[in-house]
């Protein structure tokens, strides 16, 4: 039986990689890379192929993109069969950080629920790595910030929070120009870490927002203050 | 003049660092080191001093712990000029990560006002480290989160957030007791990556507060769900 799983966050891969996810990496007996679909690459195992051995045991664990929570199930526990399989240490990867929306929750709670150790290895999240790149903070001082999967109840924050972060933007433009406000500010970055990521940042009526529609995009919706 | 600032995240220290941090944090002139008191060591050095060589340039920035905006900007002021006055790359480093809640955020403001090129290196948020020591995940799928610093407005985002970070819980205990449910689990950390580091959860009455009575201390508030 598998003696120990590491939730390994690979943050945006590169140099954003931590010590210690670096020597989890190299240490363990087998790493699990999720995919979407059979035969197609892994997102995250693209971020630090250049870090692992030609050698290292890897196995892909198929995760398809559907909302089927029963048909999604049936994935989890094949993952999950997979896995109890090992004898040694085995890690699984995820772009960002395992603890904030990432798909290694689901699989996370199967292996709680069977009693097998976890260690989650922190990676810098996107919305992180998207301030700096945007070169923007994300909260000061008494700053609140929320973040809303899709943008739900976003007309409603934006008043309340000084800075919102969208992840999954498929319709964040159709909802920003219903609310039309020319007092907040809107950064946005798409596939960052990869040779085709993109930031812009405007207002409301300024952006393109199809260049974003993506499964990898998120938005910072910050409020001007008066002193920027 | 200045060449070059690197605001540098130092996570919660050791192997938190990533790949980036180490390499700038080794190639620049000097490593700026913000104390908050005369002759106090720097919580964010002492994090990283295991991998800084012994003849490394540093020198200490002073951030006294006031709120008067007026004095404080007399502070970041002279930290700007220092900082000026360096002939090549220097960098700044600062707990977690730069942009979130860091006091690094004005002398950013600042260095960005006199035309200083800045790039920022993400470090680990004490949020994730949290969430990783705790063993749980921040949010998922749909969930919405939010972060209060001081736990502003608190009694009433716990009825529409999933998840609420409370930073600096000075007053958590008071604000909690008096929300007084039991359909919440609340998971604090205190002081991660330093030796005596605290972690706790469990619900509103079971929790000793004063335990947690510390500025780098925070608290991570979860709905309960039916199917956990």
């Amino acid at each position: 039986m598998v003696k120990k799983v590491y939730g390994v966050g690979v943050g945006i891969g590169g140099e954003s990689l931590t010590l210690k996810a670096l020597k989890v990496l190299n240490k363990v007996d087998k790493i699990f890379i999720p995919i979407s679909k059979e035969g197609k690459s892994s997102v995250a195992y693209k971020l630090i192929k250049e870090f692992i051995k030609d050698n290292k045991d890897v196995e892909y664990l198929l995760f398809p993109m559907i909302k089927d929570k029963e048909k999604l199930k049936k994935y989890w526990e094949d993952a999950l069969n997979k896995i109890l399989k090992e004898d040694g240490e085995i890690a699984i990867i995820t772009i960002g950080d395992p603890t904030l929306y990432s798909t290694f929750s689901y699989l996370w709670k199967l292996l709680k629920d069977n009693n097998i150790e976890v260690e989650i290895v922190n990676g810098i999240s996107s919305i992180f790595a998207a301030a700096s790149l945007l070169n923007i903070s994300l909260a000061e001082g008494e700053e609140k910030l929320c973040i809303l999967p899709q943008g739900k109840d976003l007309k409603k924050y934006v008043n309340e929070f000084d800075t919102i972060i969208v992840m999954k933007t498929k319709s964040l433009g159709e909802i920003l120009k219903e609310i039309n406000r020319d007092d907040i500010t809107i950064y946005l970055a798409k596939r960052i870490g990869f040779k085709d990521q993109l930031i812009a940042c405007g207002k409301i009526k300024d952006i393109d927002f199809e260049l974003f529609n993506d499964y990898l995009s998120l938005a910072i919706i910050k409020k001007d203050k008066d002193d920027s």
